[in-house]
């Protein structure tokens, strides 16, 4: 698949997730799975209502047929059809007439863009509401309203899937994403887009390390993924949620807990040879899932990659975060720097030099020029540099970074002395 | 008392202390404790002639009843009894008459400012002297003159006062500033104030560690105290020299000895909080007492917090040092700044996570607001930073600095955190 | 001898030695070092042919009388015998007929440079070639040519000179220098030469350390030095590779590999005394000598100072690099930087302040000013500057670093205090 076409495949796949209503528990995460699943195949897990994860109870499931307020002559204000966003996301259900001064408090609007809906939410405090266009409350003649929502919460599941891609190790690449977000289209379904294609491709290869995928609701997802592997984490050499990765901002790369992690170096060494102004920022304890995997009891090497961050952006947790938001090209432009990540990932390593004293004579192997008194060349140079640095303590993004050669560089003249016998791994 | 009252109290002790002829021993110094002890009762310690404390032994005492010149006419030239600095400190008794060619080599003056009497002393050394305007060398025309010096040199002791104000703990904060210079006000008149009042008021609150305050000589007094209370020194957390603080320069803090103890990073917060043109010194072995303090064999958590520092100021060691160039506001203003060090001293401390792995559900506790998809209020990021930096390993001073969010938020945070038992101490 | 002459009698060796053509073997290294010794005497070591040393082997001696092309009328084209640079170092021996075709492959030229003769070798690859000025190509008319070399590649030895001057302990100083170039004056016969001078004056000195000086040829010299002194490599406290040191421009220090040695600190030190313009550019495994001693398995502290640093001049490895290229008076402030680096090396040491606990009383010891109230000298802020500093953790070149005062203010004031028992070595 050439990658403008790869662009439009997950773009088709956003606007076919965009209309369902998706919560962190429900229907919605299920039919988004089993869409994801049609690319890359998932195995799809169902945690109990109520099972305790650390601090945290899996909450009833949610689920919501219809919604809407009709004035006083049975003329529809606000309609849940019409948008997944106009309803508060865990609204209980509720069917019973009320008058303005009660129904104001379960609206809410955005004063600043009249014309867009916000998202809200109410997942651990039993309430009800309505989310709607500020414009949209000239609508609102004298009440009574009737309230609609027919809403269930009942003993049920949380349900996240997850892929695992083996490689030649038990070493694990953890790649993380929410599915809990309604019609949103840059928050959470970008991501969800990205992930599935670069998952898919993966398959399709030879890789050193196992790549896990994993598609869940934020938060208690991440909470509940977190509680039930607790005991394998340690496999986890590098990983990354990635999020908010359809829109045109500059990338943004969160560090981990650390800040010094491998995977902190391979980011950061890809963005600044893909992206002269991408961003970077300390790791901080508000944001997506990146929080638990930085927690300090978890404090695993997982980063984040997003574009414009959460919050950063005007449309951020609006409607207006919709189909016209994210395009095709900045989609495969973030799926392009993760596969980067993941071969630098994989050609990273730490090597010895089996002739540390003094220079070996690289001449009479064949892979210096015989003809002495101008310059080496850059194979050559990087050659020096490999085996100047490989003492065990520097990778070879180590010897990129101080040499300033190019990683391939670097990669293709290792293999030639681990060819000579010059190195071992 | 309001600030512009205090402000008004010290500035009085400063106009009450300024005529008395202080030494590094001596009536004065004992007629200065006495006075600053109707602020703060003092314990007053008096440490014979003759004792060895370290590599010195405390010298003789020494008094002075009157000093004057007279030329052949009988006229006084320069007379003790109008200005303290007249006399060189520790001065040997003289009555004689000698020409100019001998008395030359015994009068100081400072040419740049022919208004202005400079401060000598010769403590170690058996000499004489005046101090006086280098105008009034007019004033000596043909000799012989008459030189007395009605001064005593003799067996008696050094004096200095100390309070102690306990707290919760025996860890203790020590405050130290001397009272050897005669009449200065700035050096050190303004340090010895500004101290009576911030004792006098920790006197009436509860504190959690306990604060020695201690007026001594420069030099000879520090080392005096240190080798008395050598085996005490470990109880000392954190100290300041605090001296030069009623002019209207810029606060100067002078590191301690390692630079990165607590004081070091308390004095940093505050000052960069209240003064952004503050300065900051790395230590260095000239200046005050807290070169005692930092020598390699104490090497106390001790540094210094001056407003312009010793020998950057013309007035400097000279009579333009008057009450003039000390204000109420100034004082005030440092006093201020010392009560806030203080505060963040108290209110800083290590705490640790109890749930450390993921974050523990704050919502549920009624921490955290419960309409999901808005940004969290300041003091709900203050508690995620609490949370996240409260591994055993981050002061509540590093988590303010990290995050950017005032001590007084995050100290509140933490109390909200200690009282749902999520933090320990 | 004053400087003036000093630099004359260093340019007068490389007048003398400019015209021999010099290799990695042979009679012309042995001219050359039979020339230095007349400065300073030289044991000459003689390592056979087929030695290993490391992954090297020493290779078969290389020796040339004569070469020269010539045009089918019998005119010599080009003739070894106008400048020691027209024959590829360890050229095989030749004597035929051959057209233009196959001549080409053997001609080497700089058609940037069209009136240079680069400089070439080939020393681990049988071949043959003739190096000529770009401009000298239009000589060539139609051929055949005869093309004549009368070199030999023979069992024989590699040559390096040593000379050891002792001092007063057994750690070593190391100077190591390259004698393989032919006719290049910068490269190599600067640095021969200052080399020299600087081993002569050492010999006529008492030294704390020893000094070690080798002129050996590049990088096979280095390594059977190395391979040789084994053993031995642990006595060398520091040491510099000194080459490129007659051109016009800044010295650039090169580091060891690790950065962080005393000879690290002391060259800068003295070039930012020296020479605000000077070049600090970190450890690489491309350049001269310091390539085997920065190896991962030797890893000495070794560092490499020039002028300008190979390849960065455009007349480098070309007949350019001649007798105009190099002054007197680059060579004596080369040599005058070097004798100020083992001026600092012999000075720096770490002592212990016998008195740690406050400040000894200088003043009674006759190192203090007796009259008090004013600033203390420089001698005597040094003073305090080393008891604070002298804690063992500190050298004489930190406390500068650290209180901006000269070396030699520091050193002396630090013999003041070791002769009043205040500090210990």
């Amino acid at each position: 698949m050439n990658e403008a076409a790869a662009g439009n495949e997950m773009y088709r796949l956003v606007e076919e997730l965009y209309p369902i209503c998706r919560s962190i528990t429900g229907n919605g995460v299920r039919k988004t799975l089993e869409r994801i699943g049609r690319i890359i195949p998932l195995e799809i897990h169902e945690v109990p209502t109520g099972t305790q994860v650390f601090d945290w109870t899996v909450p009833r499931e949610w689920n919501i047929d219809e919604a809407f307020i009709e004035d006083s002559n049975g003329t529809r204000l606000i309609d849940f059809r019409d948008h997944s966003l106009h309803v508060v996301s865990y609204s209980v259900p509720v069917d019973r007439m009320c008058d303005w001064d009660e129904l104001e408090q379960h609206l809410h609007t955005i004063p600043e863009h009249p014309d867009w809906i916000p998202y809200r939410t109410s997942y651990y405090k039993d309430n009800w509401g309505f989310c709607l266009a500020h414009r949209d409350l000239e609508r609102f003649k004298a009440g009574p309203y009737r309230v609609v929502i027919r809403s269930s919460l009942a003993e049920g599941s949380l349900t996240y899937g997850e892929a695992v891609i083996p490689g030649a190790t038990e070493q694990e690449v953890l790649f993380f994403n929410h599915v809990c977000h309604p019609s949103l289209c840059n928050d959470n379904l970008s991501g969800n887009a990205v992930m599935a294609e670069l998952a898919r491709r993966l398959r399709e290869r030879q890789s050193k390390f196992t790549y896990r995928f994993v598609w869940a609701p934020g938060t208690i997802g991440s909470i509940t993924w977190l509680s039930r592997n607790e005991e394998r984490l340690q496999r986890v050499r590098a990983g990354l949620v990635g999020v908010l990765l359809g829109d045109a901002g500059p990338f943004h790369y969160k560090r981990t807990r650390s800040g010094s992690e491998e995977i902190d170096r391979v980011v950061e060494f890809v963005l600044r040879e893909r992206q002269p102004g991408a961003k970077f920022l300390d790791f901080s304890p508000y944001g997506y899932d990146e929080r638990q995997f930085g927690s300090p009891g978890i404090a695993m090497p997982v980063g984040r990659l997003t574009r414009t961050p959460n919050g950063a952006y005007e449309e951020y947790h609006s409607s207006a975060d919709n189909l016209d938001f994210v395009r095709p090209e900045y989609l495969v432009e973030s799926l392009q720097v993760l596969e980067r990540i993941i071969e630098v990932l994989e050609g990273n390593a730490y090597y010895q030099n089996t002739q540390p004293k003094c220079e070996p004579q690289l001449g009479r192997r064949g892979l210096y020029g015989s003809t002495g008194g101008s310059q080496p060349k850059q194979r050559e140079h990087a050659m020096l540099w490999v085996l100047s640095m490989s003492d065990g303590t520097h990778s070879l993004l180590d010897i990129c970074t101080k040499s300033g050669i190019d990683f391939d560089v670097v990669r293709g003249a290792t293999d030639d002395l681990l060819g000579a016998g010059l190195l071992e791994g």
